[in-house]
């Protein structure tokens, strides 16, 4: 069993087939890859990898802060939120940390290893995976050090508004319980969904806000994150904690040319919300299937039938498409898996090889 | 004060200049640049930074293992050497090190994170910064956990023979000290000089090397490290504290570009040896300059007149020349900064503004 999606490397081994055979919907990045505008600027500036990084990030973390809206001294950088996750572990060593579930596995595996108390607050089926506001904060008046939220969330899909998201981070505050809230999918999310006003974290001292380029900008290999964090205390552990150069030079200039450029950051929302629809609307037709509602550039899909995950990801590799079996996320089942929305061309042949299952 | 050379990007931001338009001596990489070869592979494969790097880093390793001539199964990968130093520092937890200075500035950073008391031993000028064996066999024997020997050494550029580090693992053994023994610039030691033949350390289970492909293929912006260890527990401790995909795809891919290609290897030894020896006969013709035999692509000088190393600094950045002010390196003081070998033109002209000054 996969911790991950996107391991198409042992897959592809296992096969004994290519790796770019392999139509991926296991791994949750941008269908339209990297852009053409980053590669030319790459190859045009490869000189830069002969340099160390700037050991205090000063140009990108400015780059950063003007598309958050805030202060470059809120900003730290990490290689991939991955990082910013584990390094975030063991420079705050919160004693107890509550994880809404499922959700990604590394939150679990970071606090493990710095020896954080865990408990899970399950979101759940029977509210189609969207979250209990009051079961929350009822669970968070237990006074714990962090809570992790994943919004939009993965591997569910959905999306917590701004209004309850503000209601928690007030609600936890009462109780100083520093709310971890991974943002690494947001761009994908409808603007129209999105409330959020310029700044509007900056009132809590109690967020610790992660994003991600690795997703939105389909460039995973690269490995680029960045927190945002209106707490001192907590920046200054974690820049005491963290070993330099941990950015390298190509993500760095990937995050200069693509975050200023707002014209691609809408074509991609568009391309991913058409392909969306595309399947939101093809994978009701297939009757044995439950796709729950997807806000992020991904589906949650229940299995209805008496097909397990591990036979329905064995049987669509046959047609050389890899699926996310989603059987090991907390509170998931041998029912469930993931698939990512992908290209027009590879999402129909998805619902095709899906309807002739069986 | 800079805690490491390479800064330029604060450097050019002070003096209002362009960062191009410093030589930089500080740096200790490879004067001849990233390789053109390289530069037409990652310019042919840039769609792999769509993908997540291998989290076993199967093909990494087994490329490494190779060129080290030992199995894959004892190398582990990491952003840049200093990744796996501050791993090694936290995930081990030696109770007690002992580090030879002067040396990189990064060891007792991440033994202090990790809470670990540290003691140094001293090479020393008197000495011309070689090793005095049986001195640190005696402080040896005082049981330390973890001792840390960079060979060659930064910013001395003295190199101990693999007889002496033979003797050094083997006592150390005696007493259960772990000898992390940092290799970042071997491939500059004159291959004369290296009697290692293959596989030599495997019979230590107590040595911990480390190695970079950042200097000698003048890769710093990309990031690349890794370590050889024989000792199993180590390496699982290691990689179950490790977080996933430290490695970035452009850095994976440089590996296996430029590990395998022997005339590459030698050439740039052969252009820097004879840089080398250039700088040395230059550098004997300043009168008030001590220059230390080097081993490494970088030379310590020693300041024989009334200048100090921060006055030669600003000196000799008037000419858009940048060293590095060695007077931070623990048992250095401010007679000493560190040149490294560059180009001819830039060599030469280090020469003749040293010759000007005063």
């Amino acid at each position: 069993m996969e911790l991950h999606g996107g391991n198409i490397y042992k897959i592809a081994k296992e096969l004994n087939i290519k790796k770019e055979d392999i139509i991926d919907f296991s791994s949750n990045i941008n269908p339209l890859g990297v852009s053409e505008k980053l590669k030319k600027e790459i190859i045009n500036n490869l000189n830069i990898v002969q340099s160390y990084p700037d050991p205090d990030y000063q140009d990108l973390k400015s780059v950063l802060s003007e598309y958050n809206n805030t202060d470059a001294s809120h900003i730290i950088v990490g290689n991939g939120a991955t990082e910013l996750i584990y390094l975030f572990a063991r420079a705050i060593k919160p004693a107890t940390a509550l994880i809404l579930a499922p959700s990604f596995a590394e939150y679990t595996i970071a606090l493990n290893q710095a020896g954080v108390k865990i408990n899970y607050f399950g979101i759940r089926k029977e509210d189609d995976f969207n979250l209990n506001l009051d079961a929350l904060k009822n669970e968070l008046s237990k006074q714990y050090n962090l809570v992790i939220i994943c919004n939009p969330n993965n591997p569910t899909s959905t999306y917590i508004n701004q209004n309850d998201i503000e209601e928690v981070l007030s609600f936890a505050g009462k109780y100083n319980t520093t709310v971890m809230l991974d943002e690494s999918f947001l761009e994908f999310v409808d603007p129209g969904l999105i409330s959020r006003t310029d700044n509007l974290y900056s009132r809590y001292k109690n967020v610790f806000i992660l994003r991600s380029l690795t997703k939105y900008f389909a460039l995973p290999g690269l490995r680029l994150g960045y927190a945002v964090s209106y707490n001192s205390e907590h920046l200054s552990k974690l820049r005491k904690n963290q070993e330099p150069w941990t950015v390298n030079v190509i993500a760095e200039l990937a995050a200069k040319v693509l975050i200023g450029d707002k014209e691609y950051i809408k074509n991609i929302f568009g391309y991913v919300d058409t392909e969306r629809r595309f399947l939101s609307v093809g994978l009701k037709n297939i009757s044995w299937i439950k796709a729950y509602n997807a806000n992020a550039n991904f589906f949650l899909l229940e299995i209805l039938n008496d097909i397990t995950s591990a036979g329905l990801k064995s049987e669509l590799l046959k047609s050389g498409i890899l699926i996310r079996d989603a059987s090991n996320f907390k509170y998931l089942d041998n029912k469930f898996v993931r698939i990512a929305v992908k290209d027009r061309k590879s999402n129909q042949k998805l619902l095709e090889c899906l309807a002739q299952v069986k």
